[in-house]
């Protein structure tokens, strides 16, 4: 899928993220990219609103395992059951949000137990940035489902 | 202060709240509850989107510092340090979430410490809400930073 395929995706199944003006800007089958600009995302101070930096590093994890799925056709439903993020400094430019899938032999792991259990749980770290300046660590513990 | 004073401020502040339909419904001076509609914050599973649970989380708790510092006179800058959320089942209706003062004791060292070092952290545990049915708890660390 490219960038602009997945935002479409995103957009349609998250209103809210239309309206964050969140969009993906890259993915080359490990890592991906989403940015949302700074002003429907404003707190009180004129930085980044901490929900709207939650959202972006909740979405970043969402998004790796939604291609991981699409990428093998498998059909799946996807949950949050955790979400944590760590607010290390103010965002005063446009929100970046950056994941990477791990490594091949936990995503084996994961999908072997989706594949026994039709329940398998992937914990995945997500980075959001301001500009280039790292700002806020997301982990979020995603539940997928096979149908 | 009202709830739709609250609302106004949290809204003219955080314009993703608008986006959200999030308002405030009431405040009797040591809990505030907020709902949200549903249909701005769906999910491709047609029930509330993870990121907007959080964003929920995340307000009630800092309304709740906002207005102990309002009803107090006190001028302060409000950021959240951290913010975590357990997703415990769908919400499939109205979002409700909801925060309660900690004892008059923790309020008392936390603007002491305000005051002596003119930045203090205290934790607040909301509760998010399908309707009637607890569906997410949230944690959040907030700090508050004396002008």
């Amino acid at each position: 899928m490219t960038p602009s395929e997945i935002t479409d995706r995103l957009q349609s199944e998250l209103p809210l993220t239309r309206a964050m003006g969140m969009s993906v800007v890259s993915w080359d089958g490990a890592v991906v990219t989403l940015v949302a600009p700074l002003q429907p995302n404003l707190n009180h101070a004129d930085t980044a609103f901490g929900g709207s930096i939650s959202c972006m590093g909740i979405l970043a994890g969402y998004a790796l395992v939604y291609l991981l799925f699409q990428e093998r056709g498998i059909s799946t439903r996807v949950v949050i059951q955790k979400s944590t993020t760590d607010y290390l400094r103010p965002i005063d430019t446009e929100i970046t949000s950056t994941a990477s899938l791990p490594n091949p032999a936990a995503i084996e792991e994961f999908l072997e137990m989706l594949k026994q259990k039709r329940r398998a749980r992937l914990t995945l770290n997500s980075q959001v940035l301001s500009g280039k300046t790292l700002a806020a660590t997301h982990t979020g513990i995603y539940v997928a489902l096979l149908y």
